[in-house]
């Protein structure tokens, strides 16, 4: 508990002298003022967020965590739970998706076992940090204690220190769990007030009777544990998963560490609103990656205040959109560092 | 003449046993069916349109065509008519956007000018294929004879060829011509028939003053030639410019050579437009790269039946956006040739 309010208090505001600065670089390169819309917005955020001018590429790190769901025995997935420790396995053997496209775009991989429900073997890449076999299930009472939740949390903060310790300037945030746009929704049902129809989604791809299997744990979880929307980690406890708590530290930490998050999809902005509620602050050490094919995400998003850059229909999680996200933030500052200013290149500036 | 007829009369549908043969693959890789979304239409469309299954890296070629406007004159844009050469020296010398992005995203530049208002020295990279030293003003009469459009558009067709013939299997669309918002909002209100008030943009941000000039421009060049819609060639003459031309004949060209074209924003979706008025099935081989801040850009893409993967609030042309769009191709190849199976990597597969 310590670690986590310790990082809490640790997020301060932006630098807006060093905005300023690369604001001015911006408008002295060959190309009509703000007509690079988030690219520039991006490098503006990286100098606000570290104070400094950023140079490409940078080193980047992506965190895949990975957790079970005891609401899973509900049925509110088209996939088996033990798919979550195979998909390990095809992440530690280089075969998934997140791992492709981590190697596209020059990002490090780290894998984090937070709460499978089943012991892993030692692999290559990743950590064993386990904080319990999985959530309880939250249609039957709290998915975790405030001590597990709290644990989860500070596995995160410490894994983020970690990378942060060894260089990492951009951090990723991933996931795989069965089941786990359950737990998603249900904190932003809880967050929003929202009723869980409007924003509850197929995951994975639900068949209309898993869908209503689905709506219907939720509603019993959300009444039987009645979380309270003003206490992050009461919502995060009683609803949450443990890869979810994970990636919510890893915001945390990497606000408190000066260092930007790029958040992917659906189960990672439910961690990310969690974050905002322990401290609104870290949203501006928060960088959208894509827009979910999930329909809460895009709620979460305008819950965030953060614009998503690209919308490619995906609904895969693993932190794939996050990835993708990360080679738009190279391009951007490589734009900043490398484009000839007015002067250099002898363009006439505007006539207005 | 008879190159352009003879390239509209070569595109042929697409290959649907070679989509289906690739549909096949991805829905044996570790991830739900279809829950990578665009990613998985890329290389879906990549199949029918090349009849194979691609690999990565592409060979990717983008072509940035460069012309001057007539209706400049009318003071229709915040930067004067020289910044058209100035730009391209720039281009040469490595220090624009498009070049920093080509060089993140891999991908070759070739430079033409095919309707700059000046002489241009010889520089690297440059084709110098001028039709004509810029466009008449549109608002005064056609901008361009029937003649110099078909000119233009052969220019597009060859340089598309010459790429394609050395070995290019995704081509890029970009442009440069100070005031080429302009004719874009002409072709696309003509082509629409929606009022020129709705569809305009501030281009390269544009005061309310020059704003009101630019959509005075734009009725009078309307109400003096008198277009019809039913032809893309007489659209294209008597409001367009020579960049916008070329770019339509590249379009027609890599759909003509089943090599996918990337379709950047507003101008370049013009250019694609009257690509596609003169054949239809031109659309198939387009992929839509970013949504442009300029309003009429969303309506052109509706038109084509294209999805932007991007919303990155840009407006600089030069297809920035494009070269952005081609990193995701990529990744998209990537994912159909580097993912594990499920029999490979031993993970169930869904329960429904």
């Amino acid at each position: 508990m310590e670690l986590l309010t310790r990082t809490i208090e640790a997020i301060k505001p932006l630098d807006h002298e060093a905005i300023g600065r690369v604001q001015s670089r911006l408008d002295n390169l060959t190309k009509p003022p703000g007509s690079l819309g988030v690219l520039e917005d991006i490098v503006l955020a990286l100098a606000g967020i570290t104070g400094r001018q950023p140079s490409a590429p940078l080193r980047k790190t992506h965190i895949l965590m990975a957790g079970d769901h005891g609401v899973a025995a509900c049925g509110v997935s088209a996939y088996p739970p033990e798919v979550t420790p195979q998909m390990v396995l095809n992440f530690a053997n280089g075969g998934a998706a997140i791992n492709v496209l981590a190697r596209h775009a020059g990002v490090e991989l780290l894998l984090v076992d937070v709460g499978v429900a089943s012991d892993l073997p030692d692999l290559p890449g990743l950590l064993k940090r386990k904080v319990a076999y999985g959530t309880a299930n939250l249609a039957e009472g709290p998915a975790l204690t405030r001590e597990q939740a709290t644990a989860a949390l500070e596995v995160g903060i410490e894994v983020a220190n970690d990378c942060v310790r060894r260089g990492a300037e951009l951090l990723g945030t991933g996931e795989m769990g069965i089941g786990n746009t359950t737990p998603s929704t249900a904190i932003l049902a809880a967050l929003s007030g929202k009723p869980v129809r409007e924003i509850v989604g197929r995951g994975t791809g639900l068949d209309d009777q898993r869908l209503e299997l689905k709506i219907k744990a939720i509603e019993k979880g959300l009444k039987i544990n009645r979380p309270d929307p003003e206490d992050g980690l009461d919502v995060l406890a009683k609803l949450g998963g443990l890869e979810i708590a994970g990636l919510a530290g890893l915001i945390l930490a990497g606000a408190a560490a000066r260092v930007p998050v790029m958040i992917d999809g659906f189960i990672s902005a439910a961690a990310a609103c969690i974050a905002a509620k322990l401290n609104p602050q870290c949203r501006q050490y928060m960088i959208a990656s894509h827009l979910s094919e999930e329909p809460g995400h895009r709620v979460m998003l305008e819950m965030l205040g953060l614009r998503p850059m690209l919308t490619m229909r995906m609904r895969l999680g693993e932190g794939t959109g996050a990835v993708l996200g990360m080679t738009l933030v190279d391009a951007a500052v490589k734009i900043l560092n490398e484009m000839a200013t007015f002067g250099e290149a002898g363009v006439a500036e505007s006539l207005q």
